[in-house]
Formats: structure tokens, C-alpha cells, sequence
């Protein structure tokens, strides 16, 4: 009765996992989401992808304390109800009630990208401080805050959407309807636009060479083409980091916390991304000179946060003031 | 033993005033800070203007539980310790200690903004709400977040700092240091700049007649010029709205305050600026068609705000989680 099971539900694949208490995975389970086909058939093939989890970890059902579900959208986990899910166009879904009847499991919702956040926190690249605020830099921005285990969910309801902080006044159209939002210049779908403007506007650069069409650039390629020397591609790198920059700064000079930790696509550049992003960071912060500055580190679990952080939501939720799950 | 002492320090002025447990003000003295003479002196008067506040509402040092000050500059509330105060040229001082010597009361610290919210919170516009989120549109741009009767000032310390939320990636200079920040658009002091280039740019406004020479212009300026139907004055205030709306929603798409309320000199302006803002507003908050939006009021107690909650600060100190004062 101390294992965990979590599921991370995406667009594209139900991933399921067993995981201990300690926020190690002990198994991983990915069936196809098909999300255009009736919710029940959903809901059956998660049950099912957890069965194939538990087998895999030589786990039975009493083995296992909870289930955590991570999704990507709005939820309500005290009444487990998901009340957004705009990628498997599901509204005011009783998911938490459903799961529980075909699991016999007691059931705790979340968002995805908190639960990516609640993994790092608690045994990846955040596990060393008490508040941590991660950053996924894929194909839009999303991010999750962690505060002595718990993740901030803002204080009415609705949500922490660090994608969604305006940074560019009327700037470049965000996928919300607004304009000018970070996820319109720091994501990994921001960055392959710059890179195919940049691109369009040099002919000589080496960057045509290493994605000869607009089809293979990847958040990948500026980084390899300013590796190259390319000036092209440095010119689209340089302006992508002053303006994560910038945003994270915007966060952190609200929020404050120990840590930020960014995954997603974008975060496997790894260094060439962190070492000119720390210090553009450091200038944007408020009062670095008088305060200390979070430190910057990059996820450590990959794709696995999620279903960890998943499984983690049913370790020991809690409710209390801003913070729930 | 049930009345709470309060003390605003300003750069200008030394405000001081009795007030219940409820956040109502029964006295309130002022002196100038004479903000270039020793800390002993500064802190002579500050006491003073206690003992002079006291009398006014006849009460006497053992009908009082405590004495909160609200500074403008970053406090360290559990060692009662001024980090660093600009305006004052102070750093590393303890506040605190000396002037609980002085007072023989229990003495609480705090940010003057943070404290301007929590008397608004407790007895002026928020009083209705469970988490309120204040901005004050005055020199710079400055707020407080109160939850559950809690000032939050970040998890980790160096506090809630709105006014530094980006806005403009490398936009107008701000007084921090670096360009594009909330403040540099939102402020008074930004409405000003922007009325004065709209005149030289429109020597036909009728803005010429309401502030002849730069040095008249206010904020109320621009908004009496649109009364007026002045084109140009018109859009000085939609622009200075549209960016205003914009960071209130950057700064709700985290936080998901229940309400917002807006104070310093601009808020002055009313409906003027409240219904058109509103508008603006709800359409750049992420998914409000989903998410009910927080409702947007005008702050009630006006400078008295900072006094009141300072005095407030003694009422219930609570140092938990992110919260603290």
C-alpha cells in the first residue's frame, strides 16, 4: 500500500507509470490517446494502460495507495472534474468519479504542466529547495510552482499560466487570442518562426544546410547553426534568450522563488542555452544586487516528470490557502 | 490593549495614526521626514508622531497591542530589519529593535504597498473579497497581494514586485534599471511623459490650455483633455488603458486574485479609467470564458490605506508558507 500510479494524459499518447513515494519510476505504460473517439473508450484504455503499469512494476492494485491523472487543461481536483480539456474537446468531464470506479482507487486530478513541476520538484533537477518554479519551453509555454510540496494554483481558481504574461505589448499573435504573450516568443514553436524569418532574410546563412527546408527546423538547429559560427542563427539564439530573459525575470520579480527549472524541447540545448540565459537573467532581475536571484537549472526527468508528478499528486493532497491540487 | 499603532514613512512625510482592529483610523499626524538628516533624528520624530497620535484619539501607550511601520524599500519582517531604503539612504538597519526601544511596543515591519493593500483589504475596497490584488499607479508602479488576510510577498524573499513585471521587451526606461517594465507604462509619472510627447506632436490640442507649460501636467491632464473630446488626449488615455489592462491581466494570469483593486493618483480618474480598463481588461485575461475574471474596483481609503494597514501589521503577524509581513 505505498506505491503510486500515475497517468499523464496527452494529446497524443496515455502515458502510465508505477511510482514510489520517493518520485521513482518503477514502470511506464503509452497507449495512443486517438483523441477524436468517445471519452468512455478514453477512460478504458487509461484503466487499461495502468493495469499494463502495475504488471510491469510486479505490483498488484493493493499495492498501490492512489492514482494521480495529469491533463492538459483546466480541472477542478477537488471535485476532480475536468472542466477544459480543449486537445480531446472533453468539458465539465467527471473524470476523477470515473477513474475511481474502474480503478477502485481514490483519484486526484491535476494539470499537467504542475504535475511535470511536482516530478522535478521532488526528485529531479528541484529537489534541493523548498519553492521551485519550472518552466516547460515546448510547443507552447506552460510552468508549474511548487512551494514546500505543494503546487500553486493561484488564489480563486483558474490557474497559473506563466504562458500567458504579456511581454511584447500587441506583439506576435499568441495561440490564447491575445498578442505579445511569452509563449509567443519563448516557445519552442516561437523559436522555429524566428528561425524561418531569420532564415528567409539570409540566404548565405549556413542554416539553409542544416534544415534545407522549412519542414526540418527543429528548436535544435539555431543552436547547431550559431555552434557553426553562423551569424544568422546566433542573431535568432541571442534574441530568443533576452526575451526568456526577460519573462522569467518578469515571474521571479513577482513570485520569488528558490529555483527555476526549465524543461521541454527547447531545455535539451542544455548548457548553450543556460550559460547566456543566466547572466541576461541576472540583469533583469529586480534588485539582484540587494536580493539573490533564483538559481536557473535545467529538468532532469524529460518526459517522465509528468507521469511522476502524476502519481505524486496521490501521496498526500492537500488543500490549503492558494495552494491545491 | 486592543488599539494598533501605524506608521506610513514616506520620503516626504512621517504619517502616523491610531487604528482599531477593524482598520478604522481615529488620529492621524504628519511631520516631514527631512529625509538627508541622521536615523536618530528620523527615528526621534517617528516616535513623536506616535505619542502625538495617540493623544489625539485619547489613548494612552497600555491601550495599544502594537505598532506596525510600512517603508518604502525591502524589510526583513522577522528580524525587524530595513535591508535597504533608497529614499532615506538607509541599509541594514534594525527599525525594529530601536523603535520597539522607544515605543516599548511590539513592532512589526513591513513594505508601505503591501500595507496600503492590507488596509484596503481589511476596511476600504477589498473588504468583500478573499484574495485582492492592489496596484498603485502613482510615481512608480507599486502593489500588494493579500490572501486570507495574509500579505504575500514571494516564497523566498525580496517580496512582490508588480511594477517590474515586463511589458514592452526593451521598451522605455524604468527606474530599476532596465527598459519596458509595468512601471515605465502604468505609472503616473509614464502618463505624464506620454501626455507631454503627445502635445509636442499635436500643437492644435486643446491640451495646450489645460497645462500651458510641461510642469503643469497631471494625470488627471490627459483624461480631463478626452473629457473634452481632444483627439490627441483620447489617445494618450486608450494607450495609456490598453497597457495598463494588459499587465493587470499578466499579473492575474498568475496569481488569480478574486478581485483587483486599483489606488495612487491615477485611480483618481474614476470611471474615467475604471470602465473603459474593464473592457480592455477581461479581453486580455487567458480563458475568461472559462475562468470568471477578478472583479476591478478603485481603492476607498486613499493615503490613509498605508497607515491603516501598517497599524494592521500588529494585529495578527502570521509567518507561514509564502506569507509573510
Amino acid at each position: 500500500m505505498r506505491y503510486l500510479l500515475g497517468i499523464d494524459l496527452g494529446g497524443t499518447n496515455i502515458a502510465a507509470g508505477a511510482v514510489t513515494p520517493e518520485g521513482r519510476l518503477l514502470s511506464k505504460v503509452s497507449l495512443p490517446t486517438l483523441p477524436h473517439r468517445p471519452y468512455r473508450d478514453v477512460i478504458r484504455d487509461m484503466a487499461h494502460a495502468l493495469s499494463l503499469a502495475e504488471e510491469r512494476a510486479y505490483l498488484s492494485r493493493k499495492d498501490c495507495l492512489g492514482l494521480g491523472v495529469g491533463v492538459p487543461g483546466c480541472v477542478d481536483p477537488t471535485e476532480g472534474t475536468v472542466h477544459f480539456l480543449p486537445n480531446l474537446n472533453w468539458q465539465n468531464i467527471p473524470l476523477g468519479q470515473d477513474l475511481k470506479q474502474l480503478s477502485s482507487l481514490p483519484v486526484f486530478l491535476g494539470n499537467d504542466a504542475d504535475c511535470a513541476a511536482l516530478g522535478e520538484y521532488v526528485s529531479g533537477a528541484g529537489s534541493a529547495f523548498s519553492s521551485m518554479l519550472m518552466i516547460t519551453l515546448g510547443t507552447g509555454v506552460g510552468g508549474g510552482l511548487i512551494v514546500n510540496g505543494n503546487i500553486f494554483s493561484g488564489f480563486h481558481g483558474g490557474g497559473f499560466e506563466p504562458g500567458h504574461l504579456p511581454l511584447v505589448l500587441d506583439g506576435e499573435p499568441c495561440g490564447c487570442g491575445n498578442r505579445g504573450c511569452l509563449e509567443a516568443y519563448a516557445s519552442a514553436t516561437a523559436l522555429i518562426r524566428e528561425t524561418e524569418r531569420a532564415m528567409l532574410g539570409a540566404p548565405e546563412s549556413q542554416l539553409w544546410t542544416l534544415a534545407p527546408t522549412a519542414g526540418q527546423i527543429t528548436p535544435k538547429t539555431p543552436f547547431d547553426g550559431a555552434a557553426l559560427g553562423d551569424a544568422c542563427a546566433r542573431g535568432v539564439v541571442e534574441r530568443y534568450i533576452h526575451a526568456l530573459a526577460a519573462g522569467i525575470s518578469g515571474l521571479v520579480n513577482i513570485l520569488r522563488p528558490e529555483a527555476v527549472v526549465l524543461g521541454g524541447g527547447v531545455s535539451n540545448q542544455g548548457d548553450a542555452l543556460l550559460l547566456p540565459l543566466k547572466k541576461e537573467f541576472l540583469s533583469f532581475c529586480y534588485a539582484s544586487a540587494h536580493i539573490r536571484p533564483p538559481l536557473l537549472r535545467v529538468a532532469a526527468l524529460g518526459n517522465d516528470a509528468g507521469i511522476i508528478g502524476a502519481g505524486l499528486l496521490a501521496r498526500a493532497p492537500r488543500f490549503e490557502g492558494g495552494f491545491c491540487q
